[in-house]
């Protein structure tokens, strides 16, 4: 095995979900595909050269502010979300049409990560002009300790506070429900 | 998202065991991990220009032939393997000296691929000197079936050829080994 070649198996294993079989398999194909091995290295470089995550909603951009943050027609409200990935996610559903501020994290003492770690103090510097703040950290136990810490926070300032729903997903069935899902549903019943 | 970052991402989707999901997580994690993406972007680049296959035993090399191949002093044995990537794991025993051909992969007509798909008349073409030709292909059905062709191909040509040992894998237990690999292990038991 030669020198570069090793090294580069290597790099690959620092990478998350690539263990060392995996980084084996992908450089032998690479070895194979060239044109797709030049893809990915050149696209590497670009995203590198090109790609930052926007000062004000910590989206990622080629432009900073990015596009989302400079459109000063969208509605005044700011969508939290815990990863830059989920706003195109939120994006694509059409049905929202404010701003977005990714937190960068979630609070979890267990992984020493704490309030101070988030980009809570930018958040907080934007809210002036804004109508809702709609809290969207994933229902998990750190997304909801998440969401708690935050309305303490937001509604110290008077500013109104929403939390995406959690229910049963459209397509699933009661029976298969966990009791967690279940009791979520139940507790977010709306009137009809 | 940026036409940088999709672009990428559906260039890692290419790759063998990377789904959508893995890819995002990859280049989100070395927008912030950027020194490892420079690595990996130089490493493809390095290894693309300087690793080649072997004209000799079809394995990786910088230099053609390679170092096990331009080795006069090794034994007069050719151990036939699937994979280039075979060869390291074998060299790691230091049980064995002599030199290897790559086949490329194994007869599986399911696949599509016949003995005129893989390295045989190259195989053939070594035997000159040899004194022993080792199967060495997986214990798979394919790799059987590979075994088995290359025997008669190569006891025409009046040269020695040997299979590794199949059986119980040293570490394991009677009590969980499944029927097959049982059944290798009694018919290749050895007389003490």
């Amino acid at each position: 095995m030669t020198e570069s070649f090793k090294k580069l198996i290597e790099s690959l294993e620092a990478l998350p979900s690539i263990g060392k079989k995996t980084a084996r398999r992908i450089v032998f194909y690479l070895l194979k595909k060239r044109e797709l091995a030049e893809k990915i290295a050149n696209g590497i470089k670009e995203v590198m050269e090109k790609v930052r995550f926007c000062s004000v909603c910590g989206g990622i951009t080629e432009e900073d502010p990015c596009k989302i943050c400079r459109d000063e027609k969208r509605e005044k409200k700011i969508c939290v979300v815990e990863d830059p990935m989920d706003i195109p996610v939120i994006e694509q559903t059409g049905v929202y049409h404010g701003y977005y501020h990714v937190l960068g994290g979630v609070i979890s003492p267990v992984d020493g990560i704490g309030p101070e770690d988030l980009r809570i103090d930018e958040l907080m510097e934007r809210l002036e002009g804004m109508e809702e703040v709609i809290i969207a950290t994933n229902p998990t136990a750190e997304g909801e300790a998440t969401a708690i810490y935050l309305t303490h926070r937001l509604k110290e300032k008077g500013i109104k506070v929403t939390r995406i729903a959690r229910g049963l997903p459209p397509g699933s069935s009661i029976d298969l429900a966990d009791s967690i899902t279940l009791s979520r549903a139940l507790e977010g019943r709306k009137e009809l």
